[in-house]
């Protein structure tokens, strides 16, 4: 059985990078946004829109609208196009997920792949640190101030929460949804590399009673 | 400066254990009940009675009659020893923090030797995990339903979540209060040493920005 190595992270904690790190140090791949750009592709639709309807929940489109026949929902997007970009994005998710083992970042990989029973991470920090993140990363938020980067923050997250609650009645960010959380306030991202690439390989080779023929690393 | 490891758990989430076999690959004392027993011996005071103020929130011992001149107080407790009990709670952590590096379970040693910035663990499991640690680590519950373990659990983790509520506003349970969560549900305790073991010197060495005199293993 492949491993499959799920992502979830609160904007500007690092777990993005964090899921890289871990996919190099596992030698196995890392499917991130470029999710995205193959559906967008496959599909021929705009990449934009497809990351915007593959991780909003379905209210962010038609806020305060909904049972009102919609009518502020922007003309390009329909409940048949989300449904489209969205199952094909589960597709996506399970087609890789059989290809091999991996790291998946975000998309609710936890959920979607619950069968192949992956293990499940989540990266939180404090405040603080993750409005630095964001600073460091991003040339977009150059310009902001520390209020705006924080009202970006908080609005990534709630969208993040609510596409969730699409899936599962489990709580974002609860300890029991996820076999590790991760506080990555004022450390490298690197530095929890080692220790938790061992922990994934223990919990691997526990399940299976003491390993097996797919072992990472 | 000493290392200083502290460990809070939901009840049956094999926390314990978990803080006794780190101790124990760290090369380090572990605190625990000891503590009850060393209040207990020093101040000549019964060791039940210890264990009961040092770890439940005030409010417990006057149910619905906080305000109204304790009147449904037992007998034995008053303010003056419960604060008494606490402080020197307080005081033997801080103690034995300062006499080396140790892990400490429960106790809200997270938050009282805040000062000497402990790596935190929170430990946490589902159910039906925790129902058969209960069984399997204590006679006491050999008599019990599933149902009267269930409730067992839910009030000694409200207590927690109480008493801790004294010392500070963050939340029992939230990944954010801790540096990592661990779940241990269906999985062996002992398989989680190795990489939290890691994640600890990892940590500890980040934080004084590459490796001090006083390293663990």
């Amino acid at each position: 059985m492949n491993r499959i190595i799920s992502v979830s992270r609160e904007f500007g904690s690092g777990g993005r990078e964090l899921g890289k790190r871990l996919a190099e140090a596992l030698g196995v791949p890392c499917y991130d946004r470029a999710i995205i750009d193959m559906i967008a592709e496959q599909e021929n639709m705009d990449r934009h829109y497809v990351a915007s309807v593959s991780e909003k929940h379905i209210q962010t489109f038609y806020p305060g609208t909904i049972g009102r026949h919609f009518a502020m929902l922007p003309a390009f997007v329909t409940d048949n196009q989300i449904s489209k970009v969205r199952s094909r994005q589960h597709q996506l998710l399970v087609e890789l997920a059989n290809q091999g083992s991996c790291v998946v970042v975000g998309r609710c990989a936890d959920i979607v792949l619950r069968e192949m029973e992956p293990f499940k991470i989540f990266v939180c920090a404090d405040e603080v640190t993750k409005i630095k993140r964001c600073r460091q990363r991003s040339s977009r938020e150059e310009g902001l101030t520390d209020k705006e980067i924080k009202r970006k923050i908080k609005e990534i997250d709630s969208n993040r929460k609510a596409y969730r609650s699409i899936y599962t009645e489990e709580k974002w960010g609860d300890p029991k949804a996820y076999h590790l959380c991760v506080n990555t306030s004022e450390r490298d991202i690197k530095s929890f590399v080692p220790g938790i690439v061992n922990l994934i390989n223990d919990w691997f080779e526990n399940r299976y009673g003491g390993g097996d023929q797919h072992e990472l690393n």
